[in-house]
C-alpha cells in the first residue's frame, strides 16, 4: 500500500476541525501527525472533545507555530478568516487545503470589504483553486493551495451552476433561502448559540449581509459569464447539523422545471456524492446527515416562468470537512470517495 | 359583570381545539359548555390531553351531533375542511367562528379545486367574514360567521396587505418562504410526523401546491386590487409551535425598505398584538411563543429594487386559536385582548 | 379594587427573573416598579429579552443600588447566591421573596461548606420562612423574608414530605434521579450550555455533589424527625424547561405503593396546583409546561418493599418564579392562584 | 481477499434493520444479498428510507418467505418478538443473528409471561448464545444462533457484570434509571411517538414492568451466581438515538467507588469499544452517537456504602445493530472491529 498522506490540522478545537479529525481517523490513507489549537495547546483532543475519548493516540494539541512542517504532506486550515493565511503562505512542501474564507475570493478588495481586514496574503489569491470538487476536478490534481467553499456556497453552487452554464435560468432575481444547523455558527460562547435561545425557535440572521454572498456571486458570475446579484437569507434552526436551501429562479424562455431536472441528471450522472431525487420528492437534511452526500431536485413554481430548486447537504461534511477530504483525495491521487463512504446517519 | 359567552368547541381532540380550550380556561368571560370530538366521545379531556389533568371540571367529550345548541352562544369549528360546514349551516342563534378552510375562499369552485371536494355549504360563503382581525374589525361586530385565516395566510397577509394597499410593493414575484413548527401538521398518525423523522432535520413539503396559496392570493388580490400569483414554499422544522415567513418583494419605483417600515409603523400603531421591531432586528419565533403577538420587520435586499419582509407568529395562537378568540371578543363586544394578554413563553 | 403590590425584581437579566416578569405582567394585582440588573443597567427589557418587545412600558433596567425602596412593597431576589443577601438585609418596609440559595439553609456553616463563601447575612437565617408553599402556608401570611426552594427540592419535597410525615416510607436509601431542562443551568456563557453540545444528547452533572442536596436533606429531615442522607443525580436533557424526578423509596413495613397514592390524595385534596394522576399514569413534563402545576404518582417497584414515586414540574414556574408569586399572593392576602391560572402550554 | 459474508436482513423497514443496512454498506467483507419486509415488499430501500437514495443498488425489498437461503451465510433478524423465530428455526446453513427478544431468555415460560405469547421455537433456546460480545467471545466463534441483547441490558450488563463477578457489589437494591432516544420506541405510528408529544418534554414509561427486566436479571443472576431482582425505570427523552443509564449499587463491605473504577480498568483494558472515562468525568451520549463505543464511569454516592455507575451507548449501534455486526465478525473469523471503526458523530 502506498505511503499515507501525513496531515496537520490547524484549528482542531472548532467544530470543523473536529469533524475533519473524525473523518481522518477512519481514512485508510491518512496519518494525523499534528493537531494545532493555540488556545488549547497542551491538552488532548479528548480533553476538549469528549467523543474522542476512545482515541487516546491522537496527537496532543500544540500551537500552530510549533508544527514541524517537514513531515506534513497536507495541512487543513480550519481557523477563522485571516488567522492562518500568513503562516500558510510560508509553507514550501506542504499542500494547503484551507477551509477559511481567505482564499475563496479572487479580489483582495472585495475580501477587505466583507471581512473588514486587509488580506494577509493577497499574492496567493491567484494560485488558489476554488475547491467545489465536482466543478474543480481537473485543476485539483496539481493544486498546491485549495480554497474550500463555504457551506452555503457549496449547496447553492451545486444547485445553480449546472443551470447557469446550460443557459436554463436567468441571472436575475435568484433568491436563496437557507436553513442551517447551529454547528454552522461555531463553538463560540455567544448568547444566541445557547440551547435555550435556539431550541423550539427559529430566526434569520445577517439578513442582506451574510459573508457568503460575494462568494456565491463570484462563482455564479463565472457560470453565467456575467456579474450577478443574488438575494440570500440564512436562518438558524434547532438542529445540530444539516443545511437546506430553497432557491427560486427565473427560467430562460421556454424552459421548465423538468428541464432543470434533466440538466441535473446529465451533469451529475455518475457523481458519487450528488444525487437527483425522483420527481416530486423534496430533499431533506435527514437524507445526508453525517455524510458527504448531496440531494437536490427542481419543482415548478406557481409563478409562471419560474422554478424552485431545493438542495440539502450536511454543513460540516460536504459543506466543510468532507469536501476538504474529497479534495485531498484528488490532490494526492487517491480514490475520490476514500474515507467518505459512510451513509447518512438516520435516525 | 356581564353574562359569560357560552362556547362549544367542535374538534377538541386536535391541537387547534386543545389550544382553544387552553385559552378559554383562563378567559374571564367565557364558559365552556360543550366539547365535541366524535372519535373520542365519552372520554374526558384529561384522557386525551394529559396537560388538562388539573382541570377535571371541563365538560366530557361528546359527539358533535349531541351538542345542545340552545345554550351555546358561539361555536368554534376546529375540524378538518368539509367536516362541519353542513352542521354549522343549520345553526340559528349560535355565532360561528370556523377555523377550518371551509369559509375562507369566496369561490366554491376554487375551494373544490384545491380541497378536492364539493363545498358542503356554498350558500354561506358570501356571509362569511374573513377574520384576519386587524383588517376585519368593522365587519366582525355583527358577523354571524367568521372564517379564521390559515396560519400561513395570517402571517403573510399581516406582512403584505399594508404594503399592497399603500402601493409600496408590486404584485409580481412575491416569494414566501415559510417555516412552521410541527404542530401545524396536526396530531394525525403519519410517519413524517414521528419525532425521529423530524428531529435534527428539515424539509420542505407540498412544494408549489400548498392549500394556503389560493387563500393568500385571494386576500392579497383584494389588497392590490388585482389578481396576484405568489410563490410559497413551506418547511417543517423541528419545533412544536411557531411560524416564520421570509418574504421577498419588489418595491414600487423609488421605494425603499425603510418605506415599508414606516408603513408598518403607521398601520400598526396602537395595535395590541402586531409589533414592528427596531431597525435591523430580525423577528424570531421565540419572541411570540404561546402568545397572540406578531413581530415583523423589513430589510433591504441585496438585489436592487427589492426588500425582505420577515414576520413571526405562534401558529396555534395568532395563527389559529388565539385569533379565533380575538374575533370572538369583538363579535361579543368584549375587550379585544381579553384572555390573550399572556406574554410569550420564553424560554 | 385594592392597591396593587408594587414589586422590584433584582436580577431581571436571568431566566428566573425574566419568567417572574412574564408572570407579573399579567398579574392583576401587581405593579412592576423596578427592574435591576447591574451588568445591563440602562438597557430596556426588550433589549435583552426580545420576547418583551410587545411591552415597551416595562421599567428600564437599573443597578440594584439605584432602586428607590420607599415605593417597593415586595422585592424578588433572582440573583445567584451571595449576590444580594447583604443588600436585602438592609430593607425595612419591603417584604423579601428570595429565589437564591441564601436563606434556604438554616445553618450558615452548611451554607459555607456547599457554596464556598461565608454567609453574607447569617442573622437573617432564623427569620426566613422556607417557602414551599403547600407546606408553609400558615407561616407565609406574616413572613417578611421568604426563601423560595430550589427547583429540584420543590419537586422532591412535594413528593416525599407527605410520605415521610405519614410514616409510610423509611429514611434509608432514598434515591432521586432528576431530569431538567437546560434553562435550569442559567443564561451563562458556558460551552456545556451551547445548543450543539446539548441537543440530541444527555448527560448527568454534579454527580454526588449537587448543591440542592443539603436543602432536600434539611427539609426531609424535618419531615422524618431525624437526619437523612439522600442520593441525588441530576441530568440535563435537551429541552428548555421542565423537570422530572424518579424517586425510589423503601416502604415502611406492610405499606404499598397504593398507600402512597392514598396519602397523596388526602394530603393534596383541594390543592389548586398539586395533582395526583390516575393509577398507572406516568407524570410527564408536557403536562405542566409553562404552568405552576405539579403532577405526581406512585408505582410499585419490582424490588419488594419499595416503591417508585414520580413527580413533574416546570422548573421555572413552580420550581422558581411561579412559586415565588404564589408566596407573594399569600404574603399580601391575595388569592393564592392569582396570576397563576394558566394551563400548561402544550404542544 | 476472502469471500464476503453474504447477509440477509429480515425487518429492513424498522430503525434497527435500517441501521444494520447502514453499517453493512461500508463493511468491506459484507455483501447484502436479501432485504425482507413483508409490508413493504416490492419497494426499494430508498422508497421507505430516503437516506438510502444514494444507494440505488441495494436489493429491492421482498417478503421474508421469498428469501433464497441457499446463498445466505448469515441472517439478521430485526423483527419484533415472535415474528421470525419459526422461520429462523428451519434454516440449515445460515448462521442466525437475532436482534429480537426471542432467544434471549433461557426459560420459555418466563418468555411467555413477559411477552404474552407461547414461545415459537423453544427447542432452540438452549443453543442460543447470548451475544453480549465482550462477555461471549469464546462461545461466539462456533455459534449458529446468537441472541443479541436488548439495548438497555447491553448497557446495564456491561456496567454491572464485571462488578458482580468480582464481588464488588451486592445484588440487593440495584436501581437502574435509563434514558433513551426515541428511536428505541420504533417506527410504529403511535401518538406517543409524534414529534409534538415528545419534543420539549420527558416522561417515564412502562414503570415497573419493562420487558428488558427479566433479561437483565437473568444475566446478572449468572454474574452474581444467585437470583437477583432489580429496579428499572426507562424514560424517553427528546433525542433520536443514545441511551444513558444511571445505576445505584450497594458496595460489598469495605469497597469504594474507586474499586469499581479499578475493576472496569482491568476488565476492559484493551477492549476496542468499552472505555472507562477519567475520574470524575460523567458519561454522555454525545460521546458515542452513531458509534459502537461504550463509555462508563463510577462515582461515590452520598449515601454511605453505595456507588453510582453511569454508562452511555448508542441504542441503535452498540445497543442493537452495531453489536450484531460485532458478533457476526467473530462468528466468521473477521477482525472484531471491522466495519465499526467510525468515531462518534459529534456534533
Amino acid at each position: 500500500m502506498a505511503q499515507k498522506v501525513r496531515i496537520a490540522v490547524l484549528g482542531a478545537s472548532g467544530y470543523t476541525g473536529a469533524d475533519l479529525v473524525r473523518l481522518a481517523i477512519t481514512h485508510p490513507q491518512v496519518e494525523i501527525v499534528a493537531l494545532a489549537a493555540n488556545q488549547k495547546a497542551g491538552q488532548t483532543m479528548a480533553d476538549i472533545w469528549p467523543h474522542f475519548a476512545p482515541y487516546p493516540n491522537l496527537p496532543r494539541l500544540i500551537r500552530a507555530d510549533a508544527v514541524d512542517w517537514s513531515g506534513v504532506d497536507a495541512v487543513f486550515g480550519c481557523l477563522p478568516h485571516a488567522a492562518s493565511a500568513e503562516l500558510l503562505s510560508t509553507l514550501k512542501n506542504t499542500k494547503i487545503i484551507d477551509l477559511s474564507a481567505d482564499f475563496r475570493l479572487l479580489d483582495a478588495e472585495v475580501y477587505g470589504e466583507w471581512y473588514g481586514v486587509t488580506h494577509p496574503a493577497p499574492h496567493l489569491l491567484s494560485q488558489a483553486v476554488y475547491g467545489l470538487t465536482e466543478m474543480a476536478r481537473p485543476r485539483l490534481k496539481d493544486a498546491q493551495l485549495v480554497a474550500c467553499p463555504g457551506c452555503y456556497p457549496t449547496a447553492a453552487l451545486l444547485a445553480l451552476l449546472p443551470l447557469a452554464e446550460a443557459g436554463l435560468i436567468r441571472p436575475s432575481n435568484i433568491t436563496i433561502n437557507a436553513l442551517s444547523g447551529v454547528s454552522g455558527a461555531g463553538r463560540g460562547l455567544k448568547e444566541t448559540n445557547l440551547f435555550v435561545e435556539v431550541s423550539e425557535a427559529v430566526a434569520p440572521y445577517a439578513v442582506g449581509r451574510h459573508r457568503h454572498m460575494p462568494e456565491i456571486e463570484q462563482e455564479l458570475g463565472r457560470g453565467f459569464g456575467a456579474p450577478v446579484s443574488i438575494s440570500f437569507t440564512p436562518h438558524l434552526i434547532p438542529m445540530n447539523r444539516g443545511e437546506l436551501e430553497t432557491i427560486t429562479v427565473e427560467l430562460s424562455p421556454g424552459r421548465t422545471a423538468e428541464d432543470l431536472r434533466t440538466a441535473f441528471a446529465t451533469r451529475y450522472a455518475g457523481e458519487p456524492f450528488v444525487h437527483l431525487l425522483p420527481e416530486g420528492q423534496a430533499p431533506a437534511t435527514r437524507m445526508v446527515r453525517g455524510s458527504n452526500h448531496v440531494v437536490l431536485n427542481a419543482f415548478p413554481d406557481r409563478i409562471p416562468g419560474r422554478a424552485i430548486v431545493i438542495v440539502a447537504i450536511d454543513n460540516l461534511v460536504k459543506g466543510s470537512s468532507g469536501q476538504a477530504i474529497q479534495n485531498m483525495n484528488l490532490m494526492f491521487g487517491l480514490p475520490e470517495t476514500m474515507g467518505l463512504e459512510a451513509a447518512a446517519l438516520f435516525p
